[in-house]
């Protein structure tokens, strides 16, 4: 039962470019973290790893060079009426598998991964030299990319270090984004509390509790967004090993009241 | 610029029961935490309390009797239908400022607050004894309620502590709940980065970040459900003070694509 959970930036982590082994380069980061005589010295039961989607989309090729798209009618007209770049509406709608919502300006998409989100996840920011032509694309498989980094690490440090692939999404009803887990790796990313008591010994009937993006979040707050920190541990939550996909996270199109 | 944040449950709060002066009983808490040389000796600037709903809507009267409540005849049929208890549906649609989805036993309301949330953020657990007639409301003014908090602890400590109320909330598209802000005191929810320069160089033109959520993710990951631990510090985030109220983080139903 956590009562102290601590978020803490790993420093030390380069700049990523496509081709970047990132797996070896999170793991020496980390490495060196834990020899810094920090208060990391050794990883814990309760670590687990977050580590922010640019870098692992930068890493693994799965960008796109806006100056090599050409825009659909339907993006440019979309993108003339709302002021935003055609040539990344239309990457937008290439990458949907559905999309959820068009309209005022902002586009909600299913992605191939079942996530949704607005812009399916692509976005300008972050990416290079401010020259606005390359934009990242959510990486092919999160949970994959979430494997890897915990292999490299295992064999590195000699320890199972759960590791979460996170992403800021928006949300509907609620201005602002917060992040999330996208993939997951050596944690099950809901805790299910049902037919558990609760404080008053009272049987939860439903409480199901999103962990991993709660992780997420902590993390974001030790990162922030205009600081080139890209991953953190999170030590002392109370979480689920286990091999589990993200997939499992995510409300199918029959089930979700808003799709 | 955080690098490290963490989040400490503050134990020694007791049961809370309607009449109790709860900023008191939290300052009082607050105060003992700090002399009992732990390691939060003192507050800092970078302190945020996160105060769960239940025991705010507890002291202050916000529950319900499903006894004395007579059911609907749409109350009686969903949950004749969905195998719910009626009377709870019943309470769900009385405190609904709109019904936005009622179907396949799933009741998502907005409240007179602005939020958009499951039952109308009315629940059965964790509020006494296992007899199964009390649900706690939300707090009619969960902004006000901080506020409250945040007069005694200054009062008390001689520091302007920012205090968040926060709930439990699901989300479309994906399972499980996430602790998010209902109400604050002292800090601005939103951190608004727009027009600030990434780590790139590139100035980021849609970026505004949920902080008060964030918060209330990563207290929520110090206190658990299953523990009768109701509040918690958040050390080290970045945040923004001010005088803010909650509702400048919702969106209004007129620019919302999901209601």
């Amino acid at each position: 039962m956590a009562d102290r959970v601590e978020a803490i930036a790993i420093t030390g982590l380069g700049e990523i470019v496509p081709g970047d082994d990132l797996p070896t380069l999170i793991a020496d980061a980390l490495a060196d973290a834990l020899a810094a005589a920090s208060d990391i010295e050794t990883l814990r039961d309760d670590d687990v790893l977050v580590v922010t989607q640019k870098i692992v989309s930068k890493a693994e090729g799965a960008i796109v060079d806006l100056t090599t798209v050409e825009p659909s009618a339907v993006a440019i007209e979309f993108a003339r009426r709302y002021d935003r770049d055609a040539r990344q509406v239309e990457v937008v709608l290439r990458e949907a598998k559905r999309v959820v919502r068009m309209a005022n300006g902002v586009i909600i998409t299913e992605t191939q991964h079942g996530f949704v989100c607005a812009n399916g996840g692509i976005d300008a920011s972050n990416v290079g030299p401010a020259s606005g032509s390359i934009v990242t694309l959510l990486p092919r498989d999160p949970d994959a990319s979430a494997d890897r980094i915990r292999a490299a690490i295992r064999a590195r440090l000699d320890h199972d270090l759960p590791v979460i692939v996170s992403d800021s999404f928006g949300r509907p009803w609620r201005f602002g984004i917060v992040d999330v887990a996208i993939g997951v790796s050596g944690l099950i990313p809901l805790d299910d509390l049902r037919g558990e008591p609760d404080a008053d010994g009272r049987i939860m009937r439903s409480t199901v509790r999103a962990v991993a993006d709660e992780l997420a979040s902590a993390a974001e707050l030790a990162l922030g967004k205009t600081a080139n920190r890209p991953i953190a541990l999170v030590r002392g939550a109370s979480f689920r090993r286990g091999e589990a996909r993200i997939r499992g996270a995510l409300m199918p199109a029959e089930t979700d009241l808003f799709r």
